[in-house]
């Protein structure tokens, strides 16, 4: 596995791959890499020749308040890991190499997509998402990306952005891969002390707890929604940032739930830890 | 020269240039071609194997208040002329083509280089122009592109796009190309009755006068300034939008001049036509 730290050494090697006829997958990450991260590469590799995976803690998806500084690194342990899982390149820029001194371009969906959600408390996250994804695309130039619906939003904006801007990428979009008890796989989940580990079940029993009640016909959006925060908040060290029924496509809030309608939840735990978690309830 | 309507096939003809190791020269326009657009193409001819022309007027780069419904067309006359100037691919999108319904993305640059000048008068008119410059480079993937410097803020806009988004196209600015007396040539210019054409002389007089003055010793902006203006206004049917000595790359506004220093005019002629002019001083 080659390691590549210059935006220009990434596109010259890409141009190389393109010359020789062979289809590049990426897999955009932030490192600290979990079987979901792994997974993804996996599945790039089953659809293209070469699998570029991108290691950068992008400084503009993250807002003043947040984790930037404290995000999980494990740089050696991620090259392995990659390694072992058949990546062929791991381009891992530094900051200064990605945004330069003068540097002042953003990529912004609309706030029909990026209004809501996870964008409601997180205004700049998904413009500084859009942005990086945009650059990585032109950087690498693959025929392909794969993204984990974990981050069912981001699926959403980045879908929107690559139609949007002609960028001749096709986004493939890979389930959420769990742990044994149901826990959605987040590097952030390494935050968690073992009663907040607990306290994080709540977001997938939750998802569970509705499928429950909507396979018994209970079909409207704000009775379940009330059903799901009590529950969660029975977890006495949850907040609830969001329960939301949107339609899958447009992310637009629903009233009836229906086989296009997903759940998507964002819980804090005690105040620090926030994790998110979606999926079909029909 | 063959025309393209779709960005898919655009896209498919610029995949096969590549391919045969042609380099693609792009000069982006709105059309109705005068000598100013037919320097562009011929330079793009120097530099690169194939010329491919954009013809679009671009709705979401005009305001509200601006003349998107009557900006002068002429297909069949920019056909012909495009030809003659050697270009190989003439590509005319319709605009429901290019912004789809649910189309949402804007890229947009910093108001360093975006918020004043034209900025001030036309705010989302630099949005605009980004926005449609990032998707005719992913759609027709050129090498070099070639943009007047008469446009001389939306060419400091595009070149920084460009890098932030490591779009990986050259830009190359070609030189104002004046009518004999001195106008510089613009599609908008048909709009001029002919009081109204002596009138835009004032614009290119102004950058002699200011020229003459600075050699002569005045290096002061502010003091400049007003002699240009009280000079525009000597001809009646001018208003002036700004007269501004700014730092050719920066584009901030200095209050010495030097030989970094561009003088940037807007002027309205009659209150409905806009021009711009610009140039060294020093």
């Amino acid at each position: 596995m080659q390691i590549i730290r210059h935006p220009d050494e990434m596109t010259a090697w890409a141009k190389e791959q393109a010359k020789a006829g062979r289809r590049i997958g990426l897999v955009p990450t932030m490192g600290f890499f979990h079987e979901g991260h792994i997974s993804l590469m996996r599945r790039a590799g089953q659809l293209a020749d070469q699998v570029t995976v991108s290691l950068f803690v992008n400084p503009i998806q993250f807002g003043p308040q947040e984790d930037l500084a404290a995000y999980p690194r494990n740089f050696e342990r991620d090259c392995a890991m990659a390694d072992t899982a058949g990546v062929t390149a791991l381009f891992a820029p530094d900051a200064a190499e990605m945004y330069p001194a003068g540097c002042s371009t953003t990529v912004a969906v609309g706030a029909e997509l990026t209004g809501q959600l996870c964008g409601a408390s997180r205004p700049s996250h998904f413009a500084g998402v859009a942005t990086v994804v945009c650059k990585l695309f032109s950087i690498v130039r693959p025929d392909l990306a794969v993204f984990g619906e974990k981050d069912f939003q981001q699926l959403a904006v980045i879908r929107r952005m690559t139609a949007d801007l002609n960028l001749g990428v096709e986004i493939v979009a890979h389930p959420i891969v769990r742990e044994v008890d149901g826990l959605a796989m987040s590097s952030r989940n390494t935050y968690l002390a073992p009663q907040q580990r607990e306290a994080a079940l709540s977001l997938s029993r939750a998802l569970a707890l509705a499928r429950k009640r909507a396979t018994e016909g209970e079909h409207s959006a704000e009775r379940l929604t009330t059903v799901l925060q009590d529950f969660i908040h029975s977890f006495p060290e949850t907040a609830v940032d969001y329960i939301s029924f949107v339609h899958q496509d447009s992310l637009q809030h629903v009233a009836e739930i229906d086989a296009q309608t997903v759940l998507a939840l964002a819980v804090k735990i005690d105040g620090k830890v926030r994790l998110i978690d979606n999926g079909k309830v029909l």
